[in-house]
């Protein structure tokens, strides 16, 4: 099996959530978005410093979890995931609900030093190896935030005719941050329909 | 089959093409949120004076196309799908490339006064009981967008910590946009996470 078999494409982002050992051998689950290299390989960006990191620097593998369930993404957040939500597998656990989950081997780990809006930062750059895949739903399909985005856009567009001021601004800083996430997250036909929004979009300029 | 075939659930809103057939014959597509009233029913809110309610109107029938192909949402959106994108079936039409289909025949229409941030405007509120489906792929997964909501609200509520001033505002406003959103199209168990998330974030209340 590979990460086809759970309906991964090469390039694309998906939000999954990641379970780790922590040192004391209990669980520990957040929500991380990993990118599919290949169909035996995911690249995964992490905030230094995190539980995430420090578990899988000392384990060397980690587990990703392929699922929707709300309440999960928001307790692993939270950090408020309680114990009986985790199911072991050899020495490492997954999330008991979960659509499909693997295991990743690393690979490569590098800390790299970045900059955005929120100042500078340093991120943990994971590449890792896919090995054992479990599906535990026959369909699966992981998370992809990219037709979420062009979604969004369309709304936004088609109301640009309708609103002004404050509202209009809105609009504009939402649409450049979707365009953002959609280059960020998505494929390339979602690259495609996202440029003809941002066109259509710029009839509107100021 | 019923609904449930197409992965819906009763309650839930699902963003969908709708197709219907204009008085010269020719098809016309619109992108346009479907909720699952039942296994065999679904329930429609239409712009008034759209072409795709005054073809529902003659023609008492639709087709609801359960896809996720981002290029056919935005050219449907901006009135430009092709006409080899469609695809005969009996008297109706529906996408080619869809991942599953099914005809929706008129039980009940009604023009309703509806009064929001946009002024006030005329709704076509339409039932429709659910006859023929059709799956062209096995897996199915219709595209409901409360899990999304769900995601982005975590990701400003973990930024809340870093933002302050305009960006700041942005945030609260999206966070209830965002609400707004999940309560319309999600389901029990997004409803209650959404809950979790807006109750985190009026921890950093002014």
């Amino acid at each position: 099996m590979d990460l086809g078999s759970i309906g991964m494409e090469k390039g694309l982002l998906y939000e999954t959530i990641v379970t780790t050992v922590n040192a004391d051998h209990t669980p520990n689950a957040a929500p991380i978005g990993v990118i599919c290299k290949n169909d035996k390989e995911v690249v995964i960006y992490l905030h230094h410093g995190s539980k995430t990191v420090r578990n899988i620097k000392r384990n060397h593998s980690f587990i990703v979890n392929i699922l929707k369930d709300p309440m999960v993404f928001v307790e692993s957040t939270l950090g408020n995931l309680s114990n009986n939500y985790f199911e072991q597998y050899l020495n490492e656990f997954y999330i008991k609900n979960t659509d499909a989950f693997f295991i990743a081997d690393v690979k490569s780990l590098k800390d790299v030093e970045k900059k955005d809006n929120f100042g500078v930062s340093v991120t943990t750059v994971l590449k890792a190896d896919v090995s054992t895949i479990i599906k535990k739903k026959e369909n699966v399909e992981p998370l992809n935030r990219a037709i979420y985005g062009i979604i969004e856009g369309l709304v936004y567009l088609t109301r640009m005719e309708m609103v002004s001021g404050d509202m209009e601004k809105l609009y504009r800083h939402r649409m450049i941050e979707i365009s953002r996430i959609v280059n960020k997250v998505g494929g390339v036909e979602h690259k495609k329909a996202m440029k003809k929004i941002s066109e259509a979009f710029s009839r509107y300029d100021e």
